[in-house]
């Protein structure tokens, strides 16, 4: 059978990147479909009917929904280059720490980027607090995935576009290298592997699309 | 190698609850670490530096943490009796369907519980909405996981003790038999489960303890 496997998304999804990732990484061949997110179309509602929302993944007419969950679903059906390690400690550390992305990460990043004074600040140390605790977990290692790319490395790998995004944004360092110098390290590791950095979304067109964003929902 | 089973957990929490199911229907045996919440370990607190919260399992002196992460962990540790299926894509929808019950599905839920007036009002609607997802994918099964119980019948299986709870303390149904045929068949079969039943937190003790709580933090 030939495989059909299509990927919903929009370019500047930092989730949707994940996919596009694993994929790459995987050697599958897909098609992209580009979602407009002002018009989003009838098969994207119908695959996503909960959170209407990219990515989406449609392998063989099949949907998965939730880009962590999508990378688990690549990982166990495509084995070649596995994302996950094999030992199930080291399989829980990787998944909580991609929970802890999600959950903590990106909402205090997203809060230095979204709010002024006093909360912004009162984010900055929670955004430090949260990502000192990326900069333990990457200590002697080269990625999160020890020698080479895995799942928590795609699971965090929007840092590498979206810090640089914030960074020119605010006018200021966010991610600083003399207190998270492992965390820098790995930003330049992991940005420099060819199939990560192909298919980075374009840093200024990005920094384009927050600034329109920011200008209409300053209070976000 | 004597295997060291121990969970971190409390008597009342859900989250725990999963685990405690979990082992017991995979015949692990284990030692149970009573937590107070006031008064939190230094055991607790160096394994879980990041939430501070139970459970925690530690197998072999090694902590993992988050309760569907713990699932996973002991799914592939112990391949007895798996909890997960094998199709990688109904492996995806067990994950998503939890997922959206920590994510959506507890948080309208407690909502209803804890505000009043417009607000409960509103949070009902979001709940029924939300349950209606669980009553239709639960269409044509006994459990979640079709012949026996699974990874999202454990994740889900909290509304089977803190519905009633929370009935008894609010006075009215949450879930009708009538809107929800499916979801209310599907409590009554997976409480009469035997290694589920006889693992459910004492009803009257979590009315009491509901009832402390709410008198407490009722804005909350």
């Amino acid at each position: 059978m030939v495989e059909e496997v299509k990927l919903f998304n929009t370019w500047s999804s930092p989730f949707g990147l994940r996919i596009v990732w694993a994929l790459k990484l995987k050697g599958i061949q897909y098609e992209s479909v580009e979602e407009d997110l002002t018009n989003k179309s009838p098969l994207l509602l119908q695959y996503n009917p909960v959170y209407k929302k990219v990515p989406v993944l449609v392998h063989n007419g099949l949907p998965v929904v939730e880009s962590c969950i999508i990378l688990e679903y690549i990982d166990e059906t495509w084995k070649q280059n596995p994302l996950l390690p094999e030992d199930p400690h080291k399989r829980a550390a990787a998944r909580f720490w991609a929970k802890f992305g999600d959950d903590k990460v990106i909402s205090s990043l997203w809060a230095i980027l979204t709010k002024e004074g006093k909360e912004r600040e009162e984010a900055s140390v929670q955004a430090i607090e949260n990502l000192k605790f990326l900069e333990e977990e990457l200590k002697g290692k080269r990625f999160f995935g020890g020698e080479r790319i895995g799942f928590l490395d795609i699971a965090m790998g929007w840092l590498v576009n979206l810090v640089p995004v914030t960074e020119e944004i605010l006018g200021f360092e966010v991610i600083d290298k003399e207190v998270f110098p492992n965390l820098s390290g790995w930003m330049l590791e992991f940005s420099g592997v060819p199939a990560i950095k192909e298919n980075l979304p374009p840093h200024d067109k990005l920094v384009a699309e927050f600034r329109a964003y920011l200008a209409t929902a300053p209070d976000n």
